[in-house]
């Protein structure tokens, strides 16, 4: 069994609404020195799986065609 | 200035409708051999910081405070 971790990420200068709004709930709390804050998902996928070469390329092909928008969004993958 | 790279993710036990939402479009889609999803949040904090204890401090309130819900929710956070 493998595990894959999914870290999916905005693109650079893609705006983040959402990212904002924290920024600016942060500094309604009080909370200074706040330059940026960028928010992305964050997905863990357990495989039934035990070939790390396979696993890489079923979770490339899960985030390119489901999981990420490849125009607006970047993923990477780490196994375990 | 430093990056905070949180990751906040759900307890264990505490039920995903999302990751299985993901899990089953997955399946429909012919991805086989998923056992589990599971989908948290990822969130990059640049701060106006330099002193990585201080950071750390203020970046722990700001999740217990504001980005996570310490009830059925984990997080962790990793600085650079």
């Amino acid at each position: 069994m493998m595990k894959a971790k999914v870290h999916i990420t905005l693109k650079t200068g893609v705006l983040d609404p959402q990212g904002k709004a924290i920024s600016h709930a942060l500094d309604s709390l009080g909370f200074d020195g706040i330059e940026d804050v960028r928010q992305g998902k964050y997905i863990e996928i357990r495989l039934a799986e035990t070939d790390a070469e396979t696993a890489r390329s079923k979770v490339e092909a899960m985030c390119s065609r489901l999981l990420a928008n490849p125009v607006i969004e970047n993923y990477s993958i780490e196994l375990e």
